[in-house]
């Protein structure tokens, strides 16, 4: 065993999350027919509540999976064979989506970007107004880049598609933004929404889902990619609407419970709570920077994220070694760099069920890792975060 | 709500199934790393017990989803665009299979069978000696129909194999079978084995897997099939060799005491176990059945499964109305008829966590279902239940 | 490991008794500060539904202690040394009270009673007339003696009393009826009634309570017995109007969820189903009396409780070894005979989480373990008790 | 509700205190016969484990009860009315316990102490040393007094009675000591050693204890105090030598997972990480104090609680409002000041389930809640705590 055994592992790895005791509690239990009407008075709130989230009217498709599954799952519904899709780089899950899309069988044109900067929003367009033949089907977008702490503007994303008259679906990954970071699929006019259950609905991992637009569903009909477990056509043959063979009963009793506790805060005080804490998080590492520290990897102020903090360690300091101390040493548990960020990147997750004293737990315990391992840094970054904290004040709760 | 509210539900559907107490609890655990050491320690274990379950000392590849996402992974890291496969008739899990395969663009040939009488060996042999061209790339065989109560004779099949010298893989279905009923993957020369969490291994939905045998790996090589979150060769890349995408961590914690408990009571105990209930509820249902009564499904004696019974109501007689009556009268869950089975048969599952009171409150559930449906049958199949019971002995424990 | 290790084990022994899955979870709750409001307000509405439950608006004390603890507290802050107390015997538990009395420094004396009869109400009004002088300070009673599995007719104790004009307090145990069988505090003049956590409460063991009436509290004042961890007065002062010391958080989580299913449920139902499903388990005993077979040991009718049955074995067989094999063999944990019924009556509690599978597997494995033992009997008492439940209807729901 | 819905509680107060997951799973189990073997085997060695935390060969009697059952049952099983015990004053406990001597009608001589100065032993030899006619029965000394953070000497007081050759039984309250402060019953000669389940055994409150040596066991025969739910002697009567009435099991199977805990652990392991823990604390409490800020209550350096710590608050300045403050903004649930402390004083408990991250966290909400109620301190008090942490090594971890 690396981790000492006492106290609580802080869990600061950016998904999957912190999950409530109500929640795990409610996932424990006893095995029910999902046909049965008393399980399917519980599935249909859910959906309706899950839509409530998503900011959705349309159509939601559920599959035993992970968040990867519901992204395989909206290509293979909306597209046939060498179709085209333009993925806009966020880093390094938009780099993903495209190896599974090639994998697939589908054509790729990537929007590059720098990963700290942030995706030029003239890059996108200029992408799709090239293409004056509409060769490109859909527009890929990461709303939120777990690996760089980036979230991207959705709705200006809406509206390249709009002023340039492109016809292409609007996909989007919301699986480390949904409840956290304001979501809106039919206000933004997306097409498809892929989540997952095991960040901001802070269930464990295993369920994961599409939200479908009309004109998405009308996309599907044309669609010719092979498919079965996750073809949407078979699906709406069944009671559920979901699911190719059994489903997954104990996601449905924990989402209840996640909608319960959602609706409890409101969904703009779930926002709130996030970017408060993010926040805190933020003046923490941009105090540490001072002294040549670790650094916001993003460096677009407006694009930094409220679900995830990556931290930029200082040219020769290893971001694993910090990493190591505080879940060796401190029972913290960071998030790493992932692909190239490898090393040179640890992340703060800040998502999920958290609150004051679990940040700055945590924020106390990297600052102490970060002496720990002679990393150059600006002491005093926690009470940066403690003034911002004590001195706003949490959002106001629903009646 | 339709369920009477007091006292524990008997779950007799033939999965999901119970689950333990213990691997609920254990299944309830805060997120922790899954690259963590201290989880890495706790996983391997598990693919190294699984293993044993399965009788393998080959591949193992996990996915998060259901029992069908285990079989669509398998096909398409098996094959390519056309192969043919052998489907062997069994009932309404194998129909589906082979609606599976052609909707990924594979070719399918069935062995037509009765569904009542089970496959004929010599059908099969039959269909293989004619494909002297071997188009035939794999033969898929659902070791224990869920549909019919109905087990197939693995090492039969492997037989015909060999004695036509066909060199099709074997790929088996034992979803319903694995944990309850005997399977050895390696001794039966299986070279593709789908299995899932929510039967015999008695976690909740949501892990599902394939063993895969060296001649799968080097079919694998091969296949051209589409593919990206079932693809074995990215898993290989990965450290858990499993999994595109977030580990679901719950499962392994659950499976961990899964396996300690089938370790505690020995896989053949498990099975005789399974045995003896199984054949306590047939001699209830054969009883019934005297007097016009509801029958045992399955005909053919040998091939009579010890997971799930099939119970085929008189003519004139709905078995819905039995099921309906069970749920909302005597809190007893049993399955339902798949497909053209509808309203002709119930099933009772029999797999699982399950004990002597267990099966005769079940039974004894069933008994005055009938009774109150005014179906026909002979009272007193509860006894010959426990006689049954009550001669036998439950397998030995392990010292 | 004596039992075998598959599936649930039916726990029928008279208490404690099987707790519902959603009381065990709602009870596995991390500590909060029991002066929170948070927690206060759910300590109030617990409040408010016990006394609902135990049919009182006087007054109610807790304590973190097991039924015997109650009745202590009842005794030491009710009376002072040498203070006389009519016992009624009823069986194990009333002597068990005497002996505590005693232990106490109280003078008693006892209605004794045939313990298979029951108690003569005769000899109760009786010795109250006797008492002209009214030295009898209290008379306690047994609402349900688990023991025998008796219940006695508390309104008839209340109407001795006023018949007779004895000012007596009115003391009963309530520990194995409440939330089983008919109970009204105020509506029967009940002065102290005393029950636990862990029988019709559905709880673990370690909370019990005392509901006190205003005529009680009087006696209280004029009490001298030495006390602190139980003093009523000392308590008083205290926010939670109860307990002395830590206040154990748990049960209060767990007795919320308690009083939701027995809202949900109504009281009328709940002691609906419990005679119901007592009824069933009285003809199967009935009927394998038959053949000089176990008998009831309650020969009263009018006395019979639904809460607990207590068999009686017929000369020269062993309830040991009968309650041996069905825990042995088929995972039933039965009660033994206490004090002097030890190897002649074993018992088959039937209260709590209960429901007709649970009791119809009991009831088989009893039977199958009277056949194993050799012990005369006339098969078929379990086709007795599925007759009644197949004929007679649970009792109605509420909306 | 006033305390912010999200994320973990922090729970500070020093005890009942925080429960590891693995506690509360394992408390959570499902109802068996307490004198099952299967049962017995856990129960006995349950005992066996937790002698070996209280560091004794000699006898151990459980209640079902909270610490002051257990305190009133070794009174009540050691003493007979009017007995004197010398009481050294060590805070609101040794108050408490003094007045429930007194309401079981024992004389009681008090050896009076300054509450932050803590007692002076030789005021302790003197009293012992007065009484030539040995009337003093039992000294009882509270080893960790909660409510004002001081750690008593027991070796010493121990000394005080060898050397004044005073034959009283040694009576000493571990309840907020045992599993946090080092402790050793038969070494330092401790007669009668009172425990509960809700401090450093991690427990949920409900189970409490009584070791007992051989010179305890000889007084208890001459003891004429009325008792019965916590009469030793009837104890030793019962298979368990322990309850009068039902085995409350759950704490058992929670027990055995705390020793299992502890015991990987190790007890020296456990002492000094609280050790650790509470340094860390209160090095930031005496930061604050710099500007005429809050302080430590206790002024004796060498009586520190290694288990609480007691804040002195700045005159004019209301402890309430700070706890007020904590809880209701940033989710973190402070001790208050007992008896004649209210509003004087705030307490962070930090015994139990324990790390680094937790008490930081704690630490952060409580300087914030200074802030934000314009406590004066000196700011940086985490700062110290980190420092402090920092540069320190947890203890060793057994191989």
């Amino acid at each position: 065993m690396k981790n000492p055994p006492r106290g609580r592992l802080f869990f600061a790895n950016p998904g999957p999350t912190n999950i409530p005791d109500s929640i795990l509690r409610a996932m424990q239990h006893a095995t029910v027919d999902f046909m049965s009407e008393d399980f399917l008075e519980i599935y249909d709130a859910c959906t309706e509540g899950l839509k409530r989230v998503l900011g959705t009217k349309q159509h939601l498709f559920y599959y035993t999976g992970s968040g990867h599954a519901a992204w395989e799952a909206s290509l293979v519904n909306l597209f046939s064979a060498g179709d085209k899709l333009l993925i806009v780089e966020s880093g390094y899950f938009s780099d993903h989506w495209a190896k599974m899309a090639q994998g697939l069988g589908l054509a790729t044109e990537q929007v590059r970007a720098d990963w700290r900067r942030s995706v030029d929003l003239a890059a996108v367009r200029a992408a799709l107004a090239a293409d004056t033949a509409h060769s490109i089907k859909g527009m890929c977008v990461v709303h939120n880049e777990t690996a760089t702490g980036a979230t991207l503007p959705l709705a200006e994303f809406r509206k390249a598609l709009d002023e340039t008259g492109h016809p292409a679906l609007f996909l989007v990954d919301t699986i480390s933004s949904l409840g956290s970071i304001e979501f809106r699929m039919d206000d933004w006019g997306i097409d498809c929404a892929v989540g997952g259950s095991q960040k901001g609905l802070m269930l464990t991992t295993g369920l994961s889902f599409t939200g479908a637009s009309e004109k998405a569903m009308a996309a599907h009909k044309a669609s010719t990619l092979p498919k079965h477990y996750f073809n949407w056509t078979l699906m709406l043959e069944r009671r559920h609407k979901s699911f190719i063979g059994t489903v997954p009963i104990s996601f449905f009793y924990g989402l209840k419970e996640a909608l319960r506790l959602i609706e409890e805060e409101t969904l703009p005080g779930v926002w709130a709570r996030h970017h408060r804490l993010a926040e805190a998080t933020r003046r923490a590492v941009r105090h540490w920077s001072g002294n040549n520290g670790p650094a916001l990897f993003t460096t677009n102020p407006a694009r930094l994220s409220d679900s995830v903090t990556a931290v930029m360690m200082p040219e020769g300091h290893d971001a694993e070694a910090v990493r190591r101390t505080a879940y060796e040493r401190f029972r913290v548990s960071l998030g790493g760099g992932l692909g190239p960020l490898g090393g040179k990147v640890f992340r703060i997750g800040h998502l999920g069920d958290l609150n004051e004293p679990m940040i700055l737990g945590t924020l106390a315990a990297v600052e102490m890792s970060l002496a720990a391992n002679s990393v150059p840094h600006a002491a005093g970054g926690i009470n940066e975060a403690m003034r911002f904290l004590a001195e706003t004040q949490p959002a106001a709760k629903a009646a």
